[in-house]
């Protein structure tokens, strides 16, 4: 509640306009509406920043996630599905146009600012090949939010020259996103090369003793690299989040 | 190698000086070199950033602690050892002159700099007071890198409100450490509430089914939070480290 | 055994009609008879408080179902069948007059009083909105036992706002389900600002670390906030059973 | 903010004592106070259902545990501290003045009302004479929030007479406590025999395969009977607080 | 190697028509063969105990299943194969005569004495009816292996009094399989009431945190009762066959 | 109620002794008497097999262990107390004349007739010398139970020829107990050589992955031989009763 | 970079040919090149050991698979790609001349030099049919590197004779490489039979408390025998590729 | 049996000094000697390849291990014991004249032919310096046994340029066992590196989510690079035997 709008209330008190109750019960209202205005910075958030609202397409039906699209395409330029299937894709597409489908990602996203000026720093490197779709899952979303994304993939540490190739690329990135499954060795390998905040996505690609991804989890959280930060497995969308907001950091 | 190490090379190649293997010699140890420049990136780094180099002190013996200290002393203006009990830190204290042991934190620490200028940004937040010393470990690694630390401790979600008192100190901070023990559920209110990247620390404090702070760490990493990344249990140093890094892009 | 069944039998024997030896089986059988009333005390039960017997459809073939649900139906006036999928339903419905199924919830119900008056007291609310079949498998569950349910779904601590303008709702029931995956912080956030009785349910919704909701699981167990009891994974039929049986309490 | 807080403040403005910026913070601040009233609530709730604060003791020190446990005793007349070892009592109980330590329940208690009426309808139930320190945890809980509590100890599956036996006093129950270590079976058995709402306590006795408490944990959320919900392993003090909450509401 | 063999041997070395070193390699061989007799022991124990080979079909072709049967029934008038799928089940049938598939406890089974006289002894109990195709499985082994199998299914803790109604039939047994999925409490229960050994097999059925059958595992081999041993999740043959070897050590 | 006492209880009601009510009641008591029952079979048992009532001497008092030892010794001839550590046998032994402390198994026992003729059939196996402890523990609990057991220790598949040569005494058994720790792969070893049912009991020997047993007690679950169940790790007494349950029933 | 390398660039230096900053920049890339060297050594080793590189299939495209192999068929007389489901090896077997399909190994494989000499020594043994897929992929591996290698199938220990009869084979070879899932009790016994180095290889096989061969997985990590090591659960791959790297060892 | 015993058997027969009957059993006996040749074979294994015998100090008394390695120098030049801490070491020293205690490897040895030649081929890696004690353990196991050790320890993925710098050591290894906590990353590293067999070794080295080594050890199991095999954890001594023997081979 601000000064204008206490000076209204009691202008209303003192008009017989309100009761002191009725006054009494709008102010403890404000003061819920002081809670709500945590939806208000949100919106706030998405517009200063480019962080649109996600829509989680796992557990939902076609027309829902249709339908939730279409809803916040009418509040924001930036509008992504993520875990969206090939048959949950082939419905939606055919409800909103201008709608891309990244299969490997499993993303929906519309995008009616595609062209704008976006901002270096972001790097997302893989392992492996089979890491790459969780790895396209950050890179869109990061890209999305407005971070210009490098892509080193396919870098793991069984061929460590290759990483060693791309090292200028990553040394220039103010935050990296290590996606890696099997034993997520390259978490530590980055980790010890740069300065630089990492994101370390452990994927559930592997078998046996990786048992869904648990081994990389747990070797990332146990990595003797400082400066690693570790997510959920296969939890692109995340990684690309936190990167966008700690690179967006780097420009105010 | 840069131009001016090749030209004295050559110069040294044509007065005899050195034999054509020798150089080659030379030249590839200078590749070694250039590889050996990560660790003078490591020293760039601490005299840019002020991360200073860190003792694990855990499994190394008391006389080992305070010989590594010394040395480090001779080249850094900021040494800390992390995980030293107090018997340790009673042999280390003798021997280091200035050395100060933050007990609650087991952290031992020499900052011939304490009066420099601190970057703000940093915010330390925890569920409960046992989960203090965690976050102290957190705090002072921030504060020995550079930055400015708010504490915000024990406004764990049993009591909302207490948390909603202190939400402008954490919407004014770059980066916020979340530290929780038991079920960690203070890290999703908090990351539902801000914008800035968020890293959890839980913690081992609980019993029975907290299984040692694996309840704590399964939740954090399943956050429905956008924007929250995980470090290993009770690891307040590897968090502190990532939010300096982390603040420090928002100053370069 | 009463007085009027001993009377009953000593002049059985004075009468010659029974033997002793065959009286004294007979009183041992009664005395089985005793722990047979167990069941007879669960008749009772369900006449008494509204509580039907419960198929569990999982593992029973459409046919076993149909037939239980048609002997139940003779002695209750409520008879539900949970974990009933599609195909299940489509049988079963075509060999039972008036009987509904509710697809989310996975529930085939018949309640013959449907319009009989029901007690308020049962509040269920959800994280988000995946966990909605679960919610409604102890909703519908609370319903049929005789309770009067409001639903406050989707209201995750990401979006605290949510909650707090369902608070009210909320302070007015007797007890509370609280239905998360995930990482299950719901339930504490809720814990924190009620007095009633809270029944947890985890849900195996979420990926990766979820472990198909033993981090929620686990996450409620270890809840800071007092008041707390869980249930199994998925089990919202459990919860609703027990919410009912509590509310049915406080109108004993 | 009720309406005598409101009009002494328009009178204040209209004074000249207060500006109107000056008024619209402290309305905010009466909004956080707002928050602030489930703090209140806390103590409503105190006064009316009897339900004190408690201390947890754990990872506390004992001045710490001395300094919180008096300032408490100035609100309430029922203060407690949990998991409190031998040492931690001898300290308090010298500061703290007709303080009573309960050693098996590892409870330090004051009750200035001891001789008030107590609400029958709890009973506590233990599978072995080892569960018992977990189940007076739960028992003196519950009595100093004013229930009156049967202890049912020693009642183990192996020996199911003994249970057979109590059976009257569980049926006159409104709320069972039954703590049980190792395979936790006595849950199932009562809960299949009774029609309240059970609250189960797995305890850590057993060894081997019974992984701390893990094997009963499981067995207890699994229980094949109706109405049965779980707290955390060796969480006396949890069950007696819900079976609080349960038997206050059928007083209500 | 026995009297005759050596003989035999001594005299074909004397006869010249074996070599010193022909004969020592022969012996050695015997020495194989003595290993092999553990081969011939466990052909004298099916013709003496009834215990036939058994194939497990799970991992096998159809093809390799029906060509081992047909093999195994030239030495065993009773030949059996578990985890027999319907698809496979229909290919044998067709390949071999007289052949019985019984498809709950996924069991092919050829036996030729089926008119012959069975020990009695065994009895297999089971918690609830999800859990028969397990029993089965162990009762049909045990019937095979020539015992006589008494069946009490579907006596679950929830209603005690179904089981209390069979205990004369628990206890006239030599041997009780108890098989129980969720939390396994019927094991405890059972082993509380008789003094024979009790044979547990813990099955899948469950959902959640049951964890496909580990609750029941853990509960198990954490029973309270004495007299109980544990065999593999679902594993019915195992059961089957150790009832048997213990039923039939009392008919020696 | 046998026929005795149920004439005397129409006399009594007859003579007007006792009134109706009072003698439904007692009928009713002597109904609970026959749940009681399973108590006096307990002691029947006892008095028949030499099966002792025995005290689980962890968590409990030396007190409560002497105390509840001398109160066995009026009612049984042998009573045992396992898991007692030499500090309780030594305050143990001072008070119960006649006692014996077996250190290695941890066992206090009283055998008034030691002398008695005891059972052959029982063979107790250790794959090591540190699995000696638990086997003691079976051996003796089958001993104090009336059975004469063979010892078979320090025979691991690491040196498979030491088990062979006792090959022929394990053959003589009609239960063999196995005790390993590591891998636990003695039990399928001797399970592959013997046709009489095995008790296996996985130790806690071992370190690393074998997760305190877990690793041994996994592997004897799923070992490839029939005829092996499982019980608890650690649990030497719990396979000696099993076995001395099995060799009784062969003399039966 | 060798004195005929450096020369060179001098004399490109001194002619003018090459700036000083330029020829740093070729010497710093000569380094990066130092770093491929292990590229180069790759195939050194290949053509030396016959090493082939191998595509792992699970993950890729069939287009991918026979892209890649292509490719590789350009510099390699031996490639192969390993997890190959059967469509895969359709589509793959039509692109490329020559190639084999191992259904049951899932193994597709090209070896130009099938008829070269192979090194005898490695040894591959199964405790079951069921293991035989992954030692198939151990085996082909192995023999595709060159070895000869002796297949040892199904000689688990539940029939210990049959792993004495093949004791000789064993005894022969430089490195076995034991298959079982289950229990894997085989692993030891072979492990305490020889004294060459022994490759473990946990196989899924199995059900229930095998957990997808966590089971045989922990039991080889804790075998008793020395001399053995473990590759992760169903790696025949892995197993062929170190069976073979110590087979040519012994060759160098 | 050879031929020579064969014969002497024959005479004995024939001068009657030997039944038909013995000599059969005696013949038998020595098939069970066969059997104990595993034994001999031991002892020649021994003296060929500089294996001894080791004893495994933990769970065994002072007493115990100074007898058994006294035993041992009666038969064998080197006799070692493993996990031997320092109060068994003060006692064992002062009994065995010449004996060797290595504190950081917890190891009693005497070599008596220490001057001897050893084989080169054998490199120990360690990624810090806590996991020095077991790499140790390796080291002195493997020289012990005859081989030539180079160490290089502390050369973890956190500073890479670190283990470059050793890589010609590495590089010239025939086997190199890798000892690492943590996250174990050292060993794909390595493993993407060398051509030769690696062992791994996980460590206990760490906290947290390092699940006292298992992340490590799924780490390793899991590893990218081929050629990798693992060990229990911390189990340096079995790391150390497999390095030898495989070095051994190479010497053939």
């Amino acid at each position: 509640m601000d000064e204008l709008q206490l000076q209204k209330l009691i202008e209303a008190i003192s008009k017989g306009e309100l009761s002191l109750s009725e006054a009494a019960e709008r102010i403890n209202n404000a003061s819920v509406e002081n809670v709500d205005d945590f939806a208000k910075i949100d919106l706030d958030r998405k517009r200063r920043n480019g962080f649109p609202e996600v829509i989680f397409g796992q557990g939902k039906t076609p027309e829902q996630v249709a339908e939730i699209f279409s809803r916040l395409l009418e509040h924001s330029n930036q509008v992504m599905a993520t875990r969206v299937n090939p048959e949950m894709a082939a419905y939606v597409t055919t409800r909103i146009e201008g709608i891309q489908y990244h299969a490997r990602a499993r993303i929906l996203m519309v995008d009616k600012e595609s062209g704008r000026q976006k901002i270096p720093g972001v790097a997302v490197v893989t392992a492996g090949t089979s890491d790459v779709p969780v790895a396209e899952e950050a890179a869109l979303t990061a890209e999305l939010m407005g971070n210009q994304v490098e892509r080193v993939f396919d870098v793991g540490v069984a061929g460590l020259h290759r990483l060693m190739r791309h090292l200028p690329v990553l040394k220039a990135a103010r935050v990296v996103v290590v996606v890696a499954g099997m034993e997520g060795a390259l978490v530590s390998v980055v980790g010890g090369l740069l300065s630089c905040p990492i994101i370390a996505v452990p994927t559930s690609v592997g078998y046996g003793a990786s048992f869904n991804g648990l081994a990389a989890l747990l070797a990332m959280l146990n990595s003797c690299a400082s400066g690693v930060s570790v997510v959920n497995i296969d939890n692109g969308f995340g990684a690309g989040v936190i990167a966008s907001r700690i690179n967006h950091l780097a420009e105010r």
